[in-house]
């Protein structure tokens, strides 16, 4: 039984989905910094993604109905991957575990300034930003945010802004 | 860098302390089957887990201040586990992971109804469920529910009848 064995809870197989941690980490990239090929996942990685480790979960997370693969028109050669609704809906767990390490763990200025922005917008803000997400990775037509900017732009910005504060000190 | 490396994301942060698995399912345990006592993890485990497994994941949560421990006062040579507001906190997440569960994969009827009733309830019978944590695991005074039952004897009887109902079909 070292193994142990399934079981129908949802939170049980959910962590059989993405609960381990690389392909929770290649979501955040996707959902959060809107990567869209393999070697931007494998370059541009925080934590530094070893390229095996990212082959064999972008071929697990496409398997299991999370990412689809397609050839990218504008690249030959070159595979471009896309979110699926289920993984979309993943945006309100990123936003819980964003909002509970922001407040226990010893999280870097910059690295939770998107985690703080997505717990004070609330649901209201989740919710837009999946409709974005739906627009941009599965085409679906959507009406423009009123200010003209996307959740995803509105977060980059306030991340380069922490950046360049820091860098000025 | 086949393990990569460490960043201040939140999200990041907060899987390598309960990211993984089997660390995650017995906090589960700990605040919706409401055990306590390594023995009681072990046998009820839906999932089957090792007992070494539980050993090594029990003595981690205690070191990241998920856990605490202490002598039982109840019961001679046995310890007690209880949960910290940390750990409380992480109710929001279990239920977003519940409700993603429920949502996209084939759950059993008996054990997402909780899910069910936890998603419907939303932030204010999260709210009241840590609150009853609190008062449990960590002693502090609170006013009783008006109906008298607790979220967690309320969960627990709705799971109940889905299995009472299952049985007499």
């Amino acid at each position: 039984m070292a193994e142990g064995h399934r079981s129908g809870c949802p939170i049980n197989l959910s962590l059989e989905v993405f609960g381990d941690k690389w392909s929770l980490l290649i979501l955040r990239d996707m959902i959060f910094g809107g990567r869209r090929h393999f070697r931007e996942l494998l370059t541009k990685s925080d934590e530094g993604i070893a390229s095996n480790i990212l082959a064999s979960r972008m071929k697990r997370l496409v398997e299991t109905g999370m990412l689809t693969k397609a050839d990218d028109p504008s690249h030959k050669q070159k595979a471009i991957y896309s979110l699926t609704e289920a993984s979309i809906q993943l945006v309100p767990i990123m936003a819980a575990l964003g909002t509970w390490g922001t407040r226990w763990l010893d999280v870097s200025e910059e690295l939770s300034i998107r985690a703080r922005l997505l717990t004070d917008g609330g649901e209201e803000l989740w919710d837009r930003f999946m409709e974005e997400l739906r627009a941009e990775q599965l085409g679906k037509k959507i009406t423009p945010a009123p200010d003209g900017k996307s959740v995803r732009e509105r977060l980059q910005e306030a991340y380069l802004e922490v950046v360049a504060a820091q860098q000025a000190s």
